[in-house]
């Protein structure tokens, strides 16, 4: 174990630094586009209902950003673009916790850039946040819901970083970016499908709400803890046999 | 041929046990995105007439979804997520019998599980099931519908698993999502588009109502085990040579 | 060059007749899901205009359903799923004449049979089929539309056939599919984005009418050979030194 | 250094020749995909407002058709489809300038092709554009946004061509094309999302209006130098230790 002052010195080497401008850097493509979305279709529609087509576009943009987000820095910073990844991975000791902690700072900036960059250059155009949950919702309800989908996003990542699988280049990135959407589909009138708390931060920053934010640290952080020990302690322990294509193949 | 005993013995050990939570866990994440696809356009569309963009969500998340069920579970229970799929390798020899049936157990808990958090957590919302085949269509119909779907996944399955293809965690488990998704566009308002039992049964479960469960049992077993024989006597016979880019490349 | 009555016998063997079978599975899978979503959309919408969101629908199937469709048959027949890119195939030399024949008599009766099974299960649904073009436009118009689609198509058959490229399981099916569905998206309207011929023969057979049937069998066949004659003999000529990354990487 | 001279005649030799040709091919496959999808968007909803159904399939068709125009020329041309990429490309000194002008040349002539022939084939037939940005947005905001994207996609493409990450033609046109989807997302209804200049240029020559053409130059050149200088020397430098997972795996 090491001290805590060779910890911080671990963390703000050159290497180290350039982990986290990659996450400034993938954070802010992903959530350009996922807010840009939301954006383009309440654009469109005007003062009309929502429809699913634009559902159907923030899920779109969600899952192919997010698969580019990973796989653009996933040879630095191991492509986390997400607080509750980080403290998944920080769960399962694989990134240490001053680290962490400086992976969350520029994952967060990453995304008050982008909404600060979409506020600006549309003029006018209102940054849609997540904290809108219908009446009948209960916040806990929510935090659940988000919990549950981040727990399916951070499980997906473990599998995806697992060297056992081979490199994370191939179609882990993929897998990471089409839980994301899949859940952005079957979550959007719900809670808007966050899984991110930088992403909810950040919008709600820029849009000036923090209402109902904590129901989407509380659920995510929770859902990534039960992911990473889960996948660490249970379903693959690193004891077990090498993973083959699995005893029902 | 083991022994009926030694065959029980196979299925409780460490290993296996492994392999159910991972079938578990696979059809509460593919489940949860494919049901609360399909909430959420009845939640933005209210009253208003059922709209192909609706479907495309369905089928998008049901195909993304099950990219990653498939995926994050292959390395421990082959990335069944499905009792046809089960179902099919058993008929070609790929799993025991007893083993077979606690995975069906697994997908089945998996699925009633991922039903009942929906439908909790947003309190009220209807849990929706594949039962209601338009009049003009007979029940015969719809299990053929059904059958022909599963047999193209569980076609896509084998080819997937296949070794002679390399590793299953290359695109394999993309061509596995993928025809689903495309055939939840081809059968989305005849039959729901689903299968899968396990889908259907913990939907039906939860919104509480069996009509027309049989359909979506009767023809996916049988198209799943018409492919598991195609694949592994006709078509890609084991004592054949070797996969190479085929004679007509 | 081989004798006719060897090229027969060749065309009879074993691997062979596991080709057409293969060609015709594929052509089922691909044909059902295209002609399906088609048939969905027009359920959903009933009376009313077309929308955007149907052809999306119709595009994600034909995607989806063509990577699996060449996924699954590329270790046995090479995948074409197509009577134009058997006919680009059989051009550059790549397969027999007598072979491409029986590929071609495998596909349309798999196109057939896929259109046949739709329509008798969903009772009473007219079947889609894809002569129907704007007034505005001409015959030769549409024969060009389809013509340069199927050169984008075969031309991107040929680049995932390069052996120099690796192994054809890898992302090979998926650029396939996906130039596919692309190409849907932009002629829709207009010529209905066949780029096969196989699948227009079927949804016209079954619907009763071959009116423009020349357009889906012209235009592509003509595309497929300028296709098959750039790729091999210009762009990526055998002698040329072996595909890197190329020279602008 | 080379010096003129022999740069000048290393872009003509038979290999530079058969890059043009790949890019001129590749260009026009995207534009006639990117276009054709934004066409048939328009003749489904005639003179109804837009929808961001037809946002959904216009990025759909980009990406597509992007993954293709890349995969099918990354073997001899590099894959860049794109004056942006390849303005990136040659700050970075990945290619030389006077190749880097015939590649342009080859992009614009693929792209004015492209459009051409849409225009003829559905006679009479619109062909959009992307000059048309809302009135509350002004021509700087609207460059700064295609900049910010522009950035995105040259900054995936430099991650796709890194050796380091192994070969480009594995999930590497993926990544290029599913960052310009998701960014037609996130910007259709503010600037149309083009990214690419010579798209943009294709559009504006055969629609005849060169209204903010500057925007679609400017913005892109910007965002495509800053990519190039970003990954190369700050994120991934060369002499940093080779691309492993990364540190926060």
């Amino acid at each position: 174990m090491a001290s805590l002052k060779s910890r911080l010195e671990h963390s703000v080497t050159r290497n180290a630094l350039r982990s986290y401008l990659a996450e400034f850097i993938s954070t802010f493509i992903f959530v350009f586009a996922a807010v840009g979305s939301a954006m383009s279709s309440k654009k469109l529609l005007g003062n009309a209902a929502s429809q699913p087509s634009g559902l159907v576009g923030s899920a779109v943009a969600t899952a192919f950003s997010l698969v580019v987000a990973v796989y653009v820095s996933v040879g630095v910073s191991g492509g986390h673009v997400n607080p509750a990844v980080t403290f998944g991975r920080a769960i399962g000791g694989h990134i240490s916790i001053p680290m962490a902690m400086f992976y969350w700072i520029s994952q967060m900036l990453g995304s008050v850039m982008a909404c600060l960059v979409l506020k600006v250059t549309t003029v006018g155009q209102h940054v849609p946040m997540q904290g809108i949950i219908p009446v009948e919702m209960t916040g806990f309800g929510a935090a659940i819901l988000e919990g549950v989908m981040t727990f399916a996003l951070v499980y997906t990542f473990y599998a995806a970083a697992d060297p056992r699988r081979g490199s994370m280049t191939a179609i882990g990135p993929m897998a990471i970016g089409f839980i994301a959407g899949a859940n952005v589909l079957a979550s959007g009138p719900f809670t808007g499908g966050s899984m991110n708390p930088a992403y909810s931060f950040g919008a709600a920053l820029v849009a000036g709400s923090f209402k109902n934010q904590a129901v989407y640290w509380v659920g995510p952080l929770l859902g990534a803890t039960i992911a990473a020990l889960l996948y660490d302690n249970v379903v693959f322990p690193q004891g077990s046999e090498g993973i083959g294509d699995g005893v029902g193949v």
